[in-house]
Order: C-alpha cells, then sequence, then structure tokens
C-alpha cells in the first residue's frame, strides 16, 4: 500500500491532528487533539485514521495490522514518553490503554469501547503493588476481561431475556458472599471474579483469555473496526443517513482511573441544558468508577453541581439529608476538581462556539479530559442555544440561523397533553425530564416486540420500558412513542438517543419493578402488563395511567423560536406557503408565516356530508343536463368553502387545485356503503353498483382523473372557476381582499391547459359581467407529469405559474406506486440502490433534473413566470436547498412544516452565499 | 380581411394554378390547372381556395360572401368567355356549372358535389330548346333539384332504413308510369319528378327551391365548406390522420353533358389495375349518364376496354352475345371517344409519373377530363406499380421506394384462404373482386349495427352486406372484416374506400337480393340471415357460405415485393429486428429480414405447462432454499427454449429480456383457479389465495416488477443467465453461432443495473468455467422508467446497450395507463387534444425528446452505444422515421411488421439525405 500517514499522535498539549481533520480521524480524534492544543488536560494517545478501517475492510485484519504495525509502535513510544514512566506490555512498570471508535459524526454508544488494555495475570499484580490499591486494580482486570470478553471474544447473553453471562457471574458471587452491591465486592472478590470469567471465556470459545498486551490490542483494534459493520451501527447510520464509507477512526489512549478510590472519579456534562437549551452547566458523575459505568445507566449517577442535584433530589422526593448523604454533587465532594472542571468546561464552549458534551475522569484529585463534542439537544435546546449565543455575541446572526437543524424545529411543533385533562388521570411515579414532549401508548418491553407490534400495525402507540436501554434497542425505540427507563440518569443511553430522535423520555424513574420474564411493570404495588396504555411527560418527567389527550404545542408563544423564524424570514429567498384544505389549515399556517397557500385541494371538501350527495349526484348523471343539475347543487356549498378560506388568508395569494381524484374515489365500493347510498339517494343499487364497476380502473394513478377528468365533463371547472370567483367578488364587497390562483392538476400536453384555460377564462368573463364587477387571477398549471415538465415550454404558453406535484411527478418519473412500493423499496434501501426514500427526499439526478428543466423551459417563454413545489418534499430541508438552488419561487408544505421549510430556506440562502 | 387571391381562374389551356399548389387549391384544383397546362381538354371554371374555408369556418357565410364575391364574378366573366356563348345567369343563355369540393387529400365520396347548377324553370326551357333535346334538360334540371334539395337543403331520409325521399318519388312515378328503369322515363315524366321534388321541398323545408342562380351557387358554396365538418368527413380525416386546418377548396366549373343522348357518356378509369397493380388501363363508364352515376354505384356500368368487358361478363356468367347487346365497352360504342382517352390517360401517367384515377365526361362525341389524381391502391398495387415504374425507367430507384407507403407492405401480409380447406366450402355466387384479400364474418346489414356488435365484442368477425355503400357507411366498413355489395363495379364508393383501407371487398354480386327491412339476403333462392357466417375472396371475386380457414400469405413469393424489400434493405441505415419469444415467431421475423430479436420476453415460456408449475413453486416459496429449488426445476426448461430461438437466429443477435411482470400474473385470481393449482400442487388452496392476496397491487404498473423483483430475488437472474449461456455453449458444441445480448427492464436507477450486471457476469464466469468455454455476452438497460432516460449518462456507466421499450415509456411519460385509457382517448382525439394516439405514434415532442436526450447521454459516456427501441412503435413508419433522425441504431417490432419497418427505416434514410 501506498506510503501515507495513518497514525496521529496526541498528549503533553501538543497533537499531530487538529480539529478540522475530523473526517481523518473521527470526532472524538480530532477533538482529542484539538484539547491538546488549547492545553486541556488529556492523557496522551494516538489515533489510527478512518481510512484503515475503510482499507480494512477491503483487505482484512491481518494485512491491515502488517501495514500499520510500525507506525503503531512508533506513537505508542511517544505516549510512553509523554507519561514517564509506564510502558506498554512492559512487565515491570505496565501502560494501560484504552481503545475507543470514533467516527466522524457522533454516534453514542454504537460502537465498541475497551477499557484497561494491557493487564493480565502479571500486571495486575504489578499495578496493585504499584497503586496501594489491590481492589482497584483486580476491579480494572475484571473491567477489562469482562469488556474485552464481550467486544472482542463475543461473549453475549444466549436470548434476548437472558442477562449478560459475565453479570450472570457477579450476581452469582454477590449471592454467595450475601452483598447487593458491586462496590461491597471486596479485592479477593474480584480476583475470582476474574477467574470465574476467563472459565466462562475458555469454555465458551475453546480458548485462553488472551494475556499478551500487542494481542489484546490488535483483537481491540479489529474489533473496533468490526463494531463499525454491526447491525445496531448499520441502522443507526441508516435512520442518522451517515454514509458507510466515512469508517471508524480508533483511538488508543493511556488509561486515567475513575476507580482508584473516593478521590476518583468519573462523568459526562453538558455545557447547557440539552433539553431545553438553558445556560445552565449540568451533568452526572459516579465516584469510585470507570467511565461507561455512567453512560451505561447501570447505576444512578450522581449530579455534578449543588443546585443540579438539588433540584434532582427534589423530583425523586428525597430529602436534602438522604441527598447529601447517599449522592451528594461533585460540588460538595471534589470541590477544587468541581473548580477546574467549571474552568474548562467554559473554555471549550467558548473555543467551539457550542455546546459541548463532555467526558471526564477525576484520578486522585486530578481532572482529566477524555471526550468534548458538539452536544445533542431537542430542538427546543437547539433553538434556545443558538438564539441566547446570538445574544451573547458568540455567534453572528447567519451563524446563529444556521445552528439550527430545521428538522429539529419539529419537536417544537408536537403536541403535548392538555393541562384540563391531566386532572383526570393520575400520576403513578416520576422520572427524571429526560427528553422532553408527551406520549400515550401501550407498554411493550422488548424492542423487538416493539417492532412486531408496529410491523403489524404502523398506526400502533407503544412506550418502551425497559429497566435501561442500550444500543441494541434502538431500532424499537425508533418506533416507540416514547421510552421510560427505571435506571440511568439525564445523560444515558436512552436519554442521548431519545433527545437526538426528538422522542419523549422518561429517565432513571426508580419507582418501576420491572419482570422482563413476566412482561410486566409495578408501581407501587400495582402491576401494569403488556399493551396496557401508560402516558409520559418527558418535559416534567411524570407517568401517567391510561391515555392522555393532547393538543397542539404553541411554539409561536416561544421568544427564541420566534427570534429564529424572523430571521429566517430576514435571510430566505423562497417564499414558503402551505398545503391547506380548510379555514383552520389555513390558519395555522398563517400563524406559522406561511406567505400563501399553495395548494388548496377541492376534492377534499366534496367528502363532506353536505357535499357528498350532490357530488354523486353529479357522478351517476348520464347526460350533461344532469351533470350540471348536481353541480349547480354543488356551487353555493363550494363557494362558501372557498369565501372561508379566502378570508383567512386574506391579502396573501391562495392556489386553489380543481378536481383531481378519479370519480370512484366519491363512491362507496362496499356492498353496504352502496346499499345505504342506495336508501339515502332513492337509485337502485345495481345503477350503483354497476357505476362503480364502469369506474374501476386497473391503474387508477394512472387513469381518469385530474384535467383528464376536467375535459371530459367541462362543465366541473365552469361550475368551480363560478365558485372561486363568485367568493372571490363576495369578499370583495366585504372588503376583504382574495388573490385567487387557480390551477389545473395533471396537465401533460399543452392542449389540456388550453382547453381548461379557455373554459375559466370563459366563465370568468361570465361572473364579471353577472356581478357587475372584475378581479385579478391567474391560471396556472400542476407539473406532476413527466411529460409537462419535458414540454414546460409549451405549457407555459398557456400557464402563469408552475407548481411542481412532486409525489406524482416521483411516482411516474421512477415508475413507483406509494401504495405498493413497500413491496421494494426497504430491501432497495438496506442494499444501498436507493440511498433515500426518494418520496422523503426529493430525488435531484431525476426529479430534480425535470424541475430544473421545466424552469428554464417554462421561463424561456414567460421570463416572470412564477414556479414552485407542492408536494410533501415542499417541507424537507435538503428539498426546500435544491429549490432554492434552481430558483424556483417558493415551497408549499403542510402547514406544520412551514417554520422548518422557512428556516431551510433562509439556510439555503446562507449556503449558497458563503 | 387583407388582400389576397382568393379565386383561380382555369380554362382553355391556361390556368392561375398548378400542380404543385395543391395546399391552396386542393388536390381536384390544383390538377385541373395542371390539366389546362398541359392541353389536357378540360371544362372552364375556377377554384375558391382552401384559406377561404377556413376563414369561413371563422367568420361565417354572410362575411365571406362578401369576401369573396367580386373575385367570383370576375372569374366567371372569365368562364363565359372561355366557353364563348353562354352566360352564368343569362335569361337568354344560361351557362350550368358543377360546384365540388377538393382538399388536399383526395378524400373520395366524402363530401359533396351539386351539378347542373344555373337551372331554372326558364333556363331548363332554353336548354331543351337549344339542344333540341328536352328530355336531356329535364333529366339535368331533376338532378340538380335531387341533389341541391339533399345537399344544400337537407332533404335526407328519417331513418336508415328509409330511402331517399327524392328516390321515393322516382320510384311512385315509374310504378305509376308502370316502367322500371330511369331511362324508360320521358321528358315529360322528368318534368312530373321536378314538380313533385319541389312540392317536397316545400314541404319539407317551408321555402321554395331557390331560383336564382347566383343565390344557388353561394348556397352550393356555403354546403362544400359545411361539409368538411360533417360526420363523415370528420371520421374520414380521423381515419387517414387529415388535419382540420386543411380545409377543403371549391371548384365551379362549366357542365359538360355525359346525359344528352347515345352520344354521351361519363365514366371512370385507372390508368392500371388499382387492385393488382397490373399495368392494365382499366375503367368503366354509363352512356347518357351522369358522373356520380357510375361512382355512387347506383346503376352497374360498362368496361371501357374490350378485354375488360369480357373479363367481366366471364365473371358475371354473361354470354358473349348478352354482353355486346347490354353491357358493350366504350372500345366498341364510342371508338373515337376511346382512342382519345387511351392517349390522354398516358399523357397524364407519364406527366405525373403515377398511376392515375381520372374522371371524365363525352359530351356528344367530346372527350373532356373533369379529373384525374394519383390513384388510391392495394398495397400489393402499389408495390407492383412502384417496381415496375421503376424497371419502364419511369422512376429511380429512391423514388420507387418512396412511393410505397409503408402501412400499405401490411395488406401482402394479411392472411389469404388455404387452399385446402376451400374445397369444403361451396360458392354461391360471384362478383367483382374489387379489393383483394380474405374474409370470414357474420352478416350485417346496417354500418350502425357492425359498429354497435364490434363496441360490444372488438373481437367480432363482420361482414358488411349492402345493395351499395354510402359515405355514411365509413364507420361500419371500418369494423368490418370484408364488404360485400350488390350493386357497383371496381369503381364504385364500396371498392374504392375498401382498397383504401387494405380490406377485402367484393362488388356488384349482382346475385344478392338484400331485404334491409328483413334483414335477409337472398341468393339463388337461399334466405342468409343476419348473423350468419360467410366469407369473401376479394382477389377472385367469390362468395362462400359459412366460415373459411385462413393461412398467412407468402409475400416472399412475390417478386416485386423482394425487390423492394432488397432496395429498402440498400438504403436504410437502421437495422430492423423482431419482438419474438417463440422459435416459430423467430423463423417467420427471419424470413421478412429480420436482423436479430430485439425482444425475446421470457415469461410466455413460464405460461406453457411444463413451466407454470415449478414457476409458481418459485412464487409460493418462503425461504431462498426453496425458491431456488423451483428455479433449478426451470433451469433445463428454459434453457432448451433458449436453445430453439438461438438456433434459429444463428449468427444474428438475440436480445433476451429477463423476466419482467409481477408474480400474480403467475397465479390464478379466481377461486376455480386456484382450486385446481392446490390440487395439483397439493398446497392448501389457503395459501395459494394468502399469497395471491399478498402480491396484490394497487398499480400493478408501477409495482413490484421487472429488475425491481430481480433486485429482490437475485437467484431469478442467476438462473435465467445460466439458461442463457448453457444454450449458447450447448449450442456452440454443435457448430452453432448463437449471440446474446441480455437485457435488464423497468432500470431507474444506475444501482439498480449494476447489481444486476454484477449477478449476471459472476454467474458468466461461473457457467464457463464449469463448461470450460467462454463466449461474448453483453448486458444492456431497457429504458421505458422516465428516470432512466434522465439518467442515460449514469446508466450507461454499466449498461452497453440501451432499448427503449416505448409502450412502457409511453404510459409513464404521459402518466396513462394504457388499460384505462380508453375512459378519454377518444374524446382527447376527438377534441385534438391529443393529435394522435400516442402508443400508436411515438410522441416526438415528449417521448422522443426523451429518446434522443438518453441517447446523447449514454453516447457521452459510452460513445459506441447501441441504441434501439422495441415497443410497438417499431414498427409504425412516423415512428421509424423518428429513430432514423435521432441516430438510433435499430428498430424491432413484431415479426410481420419487419418489411414495414424496413421499407419506413429506408425512406427516412433517403428523405433525410434528400
Amino acid at each position: 500500500m501506498e506510503l501515507k500517514k495513518r497514525v496521529y499522535f496526541f498528549g503533553n498539549k501538543t497533537a499531530e491532528g487538529n480539529e478540522s481533520m475530523r473526517e481523518l480521524l473521527g470526532g472524538k480524534g480530532a477533538n482529542l487533539a484539538e484539547m491538546n492544543l488549547i492545553g486541556i488536560p488529556v492523557p496522551p494517545g494516538f489515533t489510527i485514521t478512518t481510512e484503515v478501517c475503510n482499507e480494512y475492510f477491503v483487505h482484512g485484519k491481518e494485512k491491515i495490522i502488517k501495514t500499520i504495525s510500525d507506525e503503531v509502535k512508533k506513537a505508542m513510544l511517544r505516549v510512553e514518553a509523554a507519561v514517564d514512566g509506564p510502558k506498554f506490555a512492559d512487565s515491570v512498570n505496565p501502560l494501560l490503554v484504552s481503545v475507543r471508535s470514533g467516527a466522524r459524526a457522533s454516534m453514542p454508544g454504537m460502537m465498541d469501547t475497551i477499557l484497561n488494555l494491557g493487564l493480565n495475570d502479571a500486571a495486575v499484580e504489578i499495578i496493585a503493588q504499584k497503586s496501594g490499591n489491590p481492589r482497584f486494580a483486580w476491579d480494572s482486570y475484571r473491567r477489562f476481561v469482562q469488556m474485552y470478553g464481550d467486544v472482542v471474544l463475543g461473549m453475549k447473553p444466549e436470548n434476548k431475556e437472558d442477562k449478560d453471562p459475565f453479570e450472570v457471574i457477579i450476581e452469582e458471587l454477590k449471592e454467595e458472599r450475601n452483598v447487593s452491591l458491586d462496590t461491597e465486592l471486596s479485592a479477593a472478590d474480584m480476583q475470582e471474579l476474574v477467574k470465574r470469567f476467563k472459565i466462562a471465556v475458555k469454555e465458551k470459545t475453546g480458548s485462553d483469555f488472551p494475556s499478551d498486551p500487542w494481542q489484546q490490542l490488535w483483537g481491540a483494534v479489529a474489533a473496533v473496526f468490526d463494531s463499525w459493520m454491526n447491525d445496531r451501527a448499520i441502522l443507526y447510520r441508516k435512520l442518522n443517513k451517515i454514509p458507510q464509507e466515512w469508517g471508524t477512526a480508533v483511538n488508543v489512549q493511556s488509561m486515567v482511573f475513575g476507580n482508584m478510590g473516593d478521590r476518583s472519579a468519573t462523568g459526562v456534562a453538558f455545557t447547557r441544558n440539552a433539553a431545553t437549551g438553558e445556560n445552565i452547566f449540568n451533568g452526572e458523575y459516579l465516584i469510585n468508577a470507570q467511565g461507561e459505568d455512567v453512560v451505561a445507566g447501570i447505576r444512578t449517577p450522581q449530579q455534578i453541581t449543588l443546585e443540579g442535584s438539588r433540584r434532582w433530589a427534589k423530583l425523586q422526593g428525597i430529602s436534602e439529608e438522604k441527598r447529601k448523604a447517599e449522592a451528594p454533587s461533585l460540588e460538595e465532594t471534589m470541590p477544587e476538581a468541581y473548580k477546574d472542571l467549571m474552568e474548562l468546561q467554559q473554555k471549550l464552549e467558548n473555543h467551539y462556539r457550542d455546546m459541548q458534551d463532555l467526558e471526564f475522569t477525576i484520578q486522585d484529585g486530578k481532572l482529566w479530559m477524555l471526550q468534548t463534542r458538539n452536544a445533542k439537544r431537542t430542538g427546543a435546546a437547539a433553538v434556545k442555544v443558538a438564539m441566547e449565543m446570538l445574544s451573547q455575541g458568540m455567534l453572528k446572526e447567519d451563524e446563529a440561523v444556521l445552528r439550527v437543524e430545521p428538522e429539529k424545529v419539529d419537536e417544537l411543533l408536537h403536541p403535548i397533553f392538555d393541562s384540563e385533562e391531566l386532572y383526570k388521570v393520575s400520576v403513578i411515579t416520576r422520572g427524571l425530564p429526560a427528553s422532553p414532549g408527551a406520549a400515550s401508548g401501550q407498554i411493550v418491553f422488548f424492542a423487538e416486540d416493539a417492532e412486531q407490534w408496529y410491523e403489524k400495525d404502523s398506526n400502533a402507540k407503544l412506550i418502551l420500558v425497559r429497566i435501561e436501554t442500550s444500543p441494541e434497542d434502538l431500532r424499537g425505540m425508533n418506533v416507540a412513542q416514547g421510552i421510560l427507563t427505571a435506571r440511568g440518569g439525564m445523560t444515558s443511553h436512552a436519554a442521548v438517543v431519545a433527545r437526538g430522535m426528538g422522542k419523549c423520555c422518561v429517565s432513571g424513574a426508580s419507582g418501576l419493578e420491572i419482570n422482563y420474564k413476566q412482561r410486566t411493570v409495578t408501581v407501587k404495588g400495582k402491576k401494569y402488563g403488556e399493551g396496557e396504555w401508560i402516558s409520559l411527560n418527558g418535559t416534567t418527567g411524570e407517568v401517567y395511567e391510561g391515555k392522555v389527550k393532547t393538543i397542539p404545542a404553541k411554539p409561536e408563544l416561544n421568544d427564541d423560536f420566534n427570534r429564529l423564524m424572523k430571521l429566517s424570514g430576514k435571510y430566505a429567498h423562497l417564499q414558503v406557503r402551505a398545503n391547506a384544505d380548510t379555514p383552520e389549515d389555513a390558519a395555522i399556517a398563517r400563524k406559522f408565516g406561511a406567505e400563501g397557500i399553495g395548494l388548496c385541494r377541492t376534492e377534499h371538501m366534496f367528502f363532506k356530508e353536505d357535499k357528498i350527495i350532490p357530488m354523486r349526484e353529479m357522478i351517476l348523471a348520464e347526460t350533461v343536463e344532469d351533470r350540471c343539475k348536481a353541480l349547480n347543487k354543488l356551487l353555493p356549498l363550494q363557494q362558501k368553502d372557498f369565501e372561508e378560506i379566502f378570508a383567512e388568508m386574506h391579502d396573501l395569494p391562495v392556489i386553489v387545485r380543481l378536481l383531481d381524484p378519479p370519480l370512484h374515489e366519491f363512491l362507496p365500493h362496499d356492498s353496504k356503503g352502496q346499499e345505504e347510498m342506495s336508501k339515502v339517494m332513492n337509485v337502485p343499487v345495481e345503477v350503483i353498483r354497476q357505476k362503480v364497476e364502469s369506474l374501476h380502473e386497473t391503474n387508477p394513478m394512472l387513469g381518469h382523473r385530474g384535467c383528464r377528468l376536467a375535459n371530459t365533463y367541462p362543465e366541473i371547472t365552469e361550475m368551480q372557476t363560478r365558485a372561486i370567483l363568485q367568493a372571490v367578488l363576495t369578499l370583495k364587497k366585504k372588503g376583504i381582499n382574495a388573490i385567487p390562483e387557480i390551477m389545473v392538476p395533471l396537465t401533460g400536453i399543452l392542449y389540456e391547459m388550453k382547453f381548461q384555460e379557455a373554459i375559466i377564462r370563459d366563465t370568468a368573463t361570465k361572473v364579471f359581467l353577472e356581478m357587475g364587477e372584475k378581479v385579478e387571477y391567474k391560471i396556472g398549471s400542476m407539473i406532476e407529469v413527466p411529460r409537462a415538465a419535458l414540454t414546460a415550454d409549451r405549457i407555459a404558453e398557456s400557464a402563469e405559474f408552475f407548481s411542481f406535484g412532486t409525489n406524482d411527478l416521483t411516482q411516474l418519473t421512477y415508475g413507483y406506486s406509494r401504495d405498493d412500493i413497500s413491496k421494494f423499496l426497504p430491501i432497495y434501501l438496506d442494499k444501498g440502490i436507493l440511498k433515500s426514500d426518494p418520496f422523503q427526499i426529493l430525488d435531484r439526478k431525476g426529479i430534480g433534473q425535470l424541475i430544473s428543466m421545466a424552469t428554464l423551459k417554462g421561463r424561456s417563454v414567460r421570463p416572470l413566470l412564477k414556479v414552485g413545489i407542492c408536494g410533501e418534499h415542499g417541507g424537507e430541508p435538503s428539498s426546500v436547498e435544491f429549490c432554492h438552488t434552481v430558483g424556483l419561487n417558493y415551497v408549499s408544505c403542510s402547514p406544520y412544516r412551514v417554520p422548518i421549510a422557512r428556516l431551510a430556506a433562509a439556510q439555503a440562502a446562507i449556503k449558497s452565499k458563503k
């Protein structure tokens, strides 16, 4: 292999890498280097690059070890020099190291970590002797064997209900010793555990546990690389759209020990509150423990700040005395180290200009930083942090706008519990408000069960109830409405992942007794089984019995949100409209800052009770006369609908789409429905049946709908045009200014459009004459058939605006039926044939090409042609960015996605400027 | 209106127009002018342009008369000067004129004609006096009133079974006079008829018959324009793809009279045989008759040449004596005029360098030409005429190739009666071999009935049996297999139209007694009712009782056909391949000169009995293992299929398309079929039902099929690749050279193609290793999803050839389901929203744009990329022309369309050179 640098040293305030090298060194490696460069105490170590990971999957373990062996050995010598004393694999003064993965993007808990590597039967004795703390030495050794056994040697439980095989051994010994806590086990007990662990390894794997530190190291490095391809990492990447090609780096770092006694500790912290965004330093720690203990949620950790500790105690109903005795804050237990930590966290936040998520270890009173990274946060926190940092002068306006992921804004719009309803249900217990939001659902205890329930019914509402969660639970968490754990703090796996997913989570609800075998959870003596309903309030930590009604959130009351939206408006070029069919939707859209309606679907109106009967009369009509009779009944009803929507959207444009779906959608397809219709309408059921039969289509998606209907029955367009313009004129008389834009759906041929235009203009002339007044209106084309995009220069001869219906355009350009795609889409995504679902993220190469081509062609004929999109992509940030790039005038999306689209539009404009 | 010339005079060997002005003057007008210019005797007249027709439909009758009035009057003065004596609307010496339509393309009998215009009660007396022939004068008058009443005043029968109201009056008078023939009526009788006709007109219309010649003329001109928009003209244009915008011209011409007595006659003639193409002048005439009598088929006319007359008599079983007495030839009755006619027909054919269709009138011994035009002809005639004119040196090679409409070649491939079978049926009567071919069908007597039968069952085989046909019968003729008439000759309406349609026709079968009221036809005393089967041989004129089996035609035995095909091969750039799934189809394709197979669909093979069971096992399989087991059973069977096809196509390339349709197509959807399958396969019926249910799709066209299947179940592609390559290697051992090209259907994404390519190449490597020998093969992509065309530069990274599946590409680009399109396609064609059915004629603006774009993009990556089409458009001449224009390498079509495509390809190459 060619000569390139594959291993990067860091330590003693110097480093070969830096923050900007995250692609090569991974996030963790780059930040470890950077922290050294800015003078933060970090245990020396080195990073094996992400490129080696990719090479590993091409060339295999043996080849890779050979390739990097020299560089690793040289780096290890520099580490030994930096720690000045212990040496790796030394029989006199052995150096222990940690081995951790670190990808370009943070993947919390997804991949594997091994601590205390380098220990063996000889080394442990030396460590015990040197530290004067045999229990620490043996505890470290048994942790190492346990982690290495799990990660490298594959010592996993056989069944999902089973415990970890090493935990089983620990439990046995505790019983034998008649103790309940790990900390009550003696040095000799730890030695016994190591012995029993090794026997278990030999039994399961057939080989002895490796005692050579170099063999241990290569095994660990390979295991970290392998973990890049384990199921949960693959799933995480898929959920978070992280490319497999990025690979992971491996960080090998000299150990510092939080488990060296009562002057040692380990912890994690956030520079601000990751759930709410409040500018309050917070975090959790454990005395005499190693890093994984905190994150894994096995022991509920203590708060770092005194204030945080007191708040925690209050939530848990613990007295100040008991708190002080059992769970004092770091501020109280190690004030010096606490002071150092406060200084460092501020330094790091200032340096990175973002909220940090820190890992630290205190070894014998001295503080070491093990990691810093930009903290994952909820949507609310993201907005608050960005706006406060803007106020603090840490960020400029455009930087602050770029700082919030548009999708995250969605969380601010999630429903919350109706406070009126909360009086009707009882709080059964409380936990930590780990991830805000409100969720009601049926209890499930296993992630696999959650998945299965969801597969059977994708509308299933589930609450995943676990003692604690682990990366294996990811899929289950993804399909659940909320997560409730009995153990683990605000920084536990469940909490971190739930916040990342924007999912409600209550963690550390210690009042829960969970029995996995029986699939029950008991709270204060009352048992709840699988399938029973509970509700979680992730903002307060409260857990309720039964279902609770939710109401829409009120983000408009949030000043930070309002400020962000105002800034978005300032920077965005794209106009954001909403898809809204009712006055209610229109009101929401307007509240969220929509600058008009981009798609008002008229067909939904026809399903309302007062309209469905004349609609059906229209469909059953055999002559133009009868059809007109039925349409005349619809006219005043539809006009009223339009008046209400136009009034709500006064002074803003409203695109009304003429009737689109095939007529059979308005008829009942089951015989019961047909019989009812027969009675109500006094029409023989046979007539209805025959009509349904005659309207049946093999491929309804490609059938008689859109302007194909309107060109078959021009009187429908006449009626709808009348309803629109009469509504506008009626409002005008009341002093309300409506701006109608009439859109012809499913055009594919110029003459389809011209015929419709002629009908609309003729009808308008008649209406204006009848009502003695004129108004402005536009006529446009919905571009959703590929041919329309290809011949857009012709369509634009007639159309005054284009609206891309990207849902149908995607269906036709790919030849995919959304109703049937589930048969192969998951396979295509799994195999990587599709990088993403084109119905979620606009396909730039195909659909995007059509949009861009049609926009150019359309404007070549009509330079001021207004162009927008109104498919679901209109509210998806990367699609919005594309629309900005190709110079569209607006995007239109569902009312609740308007803020997301506005932010995305602003970001697109800022990015394209840079 | 602007100043432009709207009226063109011709007469006395001079003319304002000429042959090249057919767009402006219509075909008839341009040729009337041209004939003057080359010295042919033509009655003087003038032509009102086609532009006036369009103006007429915009501005209306009154405005148009005002616009052209001056020009018409001036032209009329020139006509009067040319005829030197009579003047239009003159009370002393009145000039009579004919008014005829004449569109750019010939539309035989579609539009209206009025003769003898200018007659009134005063004029008739003068004509009687001047001609010394009162019967002639009154006959002309009654003809004029009859025609004018019909065409201008709307004197039509009330019901389809009713006779023409004027005919009824004639019949009544004949009964009163106790005579049977029109010719037996005296001058006084004719006068009586005029009187009665006028009373009928007054009764029906409420107004007197107009006596002012100018009023008559304007009425006639307007009626000709109106006739452009009558139903049968619209239908004819639709069938023949003539644009409405062309409009018709109006020809006003001084009358010459074929009904002036026994030295007068009128006739039509062909310079060659329009049915067979033989170089034999032929035609029919009637003594003492006016033009319409011959064409309308009311009286069976006499032959022009003696040879023709003798042949006719033989066919009719008439003795030479009787023939001489009752139906002598023009050669015998008027040898002088005959000689003139022979000279003129030769002059005209030489001048136009094409077979001519002539109309002439002999007035008192002098020959006048009333029309010449390139004759409509059967496919066989077209081929023969072109090749013979080439041999005669009248045409050059490329001209001869251009002379045959490719679609016409289709007729040479129509089935003919199996001569073995003919012995089993009896000839019930004989008529004239008016249009060749063979047809069996059920008797219908009315065109409307034929249409209704056909609407109910589009597979209905019908023979339309009429006394004579008229333009109103066009729709019915179009849906019938053949036409049988009791009256009318080789140039009757039925004969001309049937030849134009390529439909079998026997005309003038005088042995038929047709009773419309009873809906029966009696032949030699035997009655046949509606719905009974008869058979026609249009090549011999024979009519058979019952059905007769047909066999494929053998055009390859036709030297002219072979020569034309050879010339096509010489001039064409496009390769022509065939779509063929069986060795039988492949053999036919090869016989017709296919240069390979462009589409071999493998799925049809799976429906054969030996394959459907393992196919169904494959579909029911729940594991990859079970699926492979079933596929292994299919492998040898499919390999054998390929061996047969490859052997048939040795040394020519064969594109095999991998499995394409959705799996549910292979399962029975009805419970009976499911129960049978359950028994045969020993699988519970519930399992089958569930499978069918789970495979159901809302839009199967957009569903789980094509390479989506193959990427879900890669083992299908493995099996098919194996079958293909093992077949090739097996043949190779026998010394047979197969050239396989493997095509992946429905690709839309590069990686779909790459995944399939990888499977195919891996499998090929294995097969070559196993069989110890390699062969060349190509892998290509079927481009039928719009996205594939848009991203063709990517697809071409993997694909070695492209084949446009224009059927599906059209479905997706328009968003039309072929199965459902009948709901709106007819309306779209009627309204002109679509100019033609895009599934028949390739849409150049949309689909064509994609094809051209994809070809350019594909070749930008892979310059030698082979590109072709394999949809049904591959055999449609205008689509083939397009494929030539955009530089495709080949077209592929059904075997029977290979000759058409070859000719079209040659013509495209010749045209693009010119």
